[in-house]
């Protein structure tokens, strides 16, 4: 604990969000590249040293600021695979409209991810990671990387159109009206004809 | 002409794209408001006032230099109802597969539209309009709006995660396969139920 600040300060849990958020604001800024973990550090209101006994090295902090701001396993479960479209695109707008704040991360997320190949790197492996959960308990052949992957490109950019660009037909339509529209493109991915190569 | 370069200096239509790349680079780099004319300018090897002869303000270099890598209107040309999915999916894989240069400046794109709400403004009305090119050969009632931007958010969705973020499962897959795994999902929103609010 030797990097940890004394007195009352945020509790490590606290300072460590605080990291988090001025990190996922600095990449999304800045790039990874012209990030650094002073500037992170001085954002935060902590020591440096703070950042380097939680995340060692800024690529550590940039895997952990690039998490998905929500548990793909926990809003996934039980999911029943006719109904799997629907109540994929449900969960999933439902927690976009519920919480601002992951929208604003989501927005940092693929910022950085599009400033940087190594940002761009993990991610890819957040968002496979991610879908191949939902899928894990419905499909299980050597199509589900795909049908998993197809469906994170929808999902993408549903909530890229209806969250970060407005696009005004998506923006203004209920969740209800996205779900009868795109609940069925992505049952389609989850059990229509996929070939993979 | 007044602002206009005398002498052996790359043509009108030269400069002019030169602008364009400059312009997109930064802003991709620095967001809209960090980046400045003069800057622009420099990297292209230009005179400021050239930029303010093509382009007026900022706000009109943002402008210019957002728009799509290709023709909507001619690159949908002759799209046939019953097939529409399909075709559209193979038609704007073949523009990126084919055209590098097409890819880099939708990936300076998409960072300049994440980078500040007037590049998404702008970006909206582009991609608006594009989509809406499309489908109006194909859909006429009110539905065409919402339909046209559904399938640009899978559209949006495929070509982020195959050209920028890279997913394995859609880097990897054939043209083919992903014009058969995504067009009935495009198909569906050429022609399914979709209500518009």
């Amino acid at each position: 604990m030797s990097g940890r600040p004394k007195g009352r300060r945020p509790g490590s849990s606290g300072a460590r969000e605080q990291i988090l958020r001025a990190a996922r604001d600095t990449f999304a800024e800045l790039g990874y590249d012209r990030a650094s973990m002073r500037l992170v550090a001085s954002r935060a209101g902590v020591d440096p040293a703070l950042i380097h006994h939680y995340f060692g090295t800024k690529e550590g902090l940039l895997q952990a600021s690039l998490r998905l701001p929500f548990d793909p396993e926990e809003l996934f479960a039980g999911i029943t695979p006719g109904q799997a479209g629907e109540q994929i695109v449900r969960r999933i707008l439902t927690v976009w409209e519920e919480n601002p704040a992951a929208r604003q991360q989501y927005v940092a997320l693929m910022r950085t991810a599009l400033s940087n190949e190594q940002a761009a790197a993990i991610m890819r492996t957040v968002l496979a990671g991610a879908a191949l959960h939902v899928l894990e308990s419905i499909v299980s052949d050597r199509t589900a990387p795909l049908r998993a992957a197809l469906i994170g490109t929808q999902l993408g950019g549903l909530t890229l159109g209806r969250y970060v660009i407005k696009v005004p037909a998506i923006a203004d339509a209920s969740v209800e009206e996205l779900v009868a529209a795109v609940g069925p493109a992505v049952q389609h991915y989850v059990d229509g004809p996929v070939v993979a190569g």
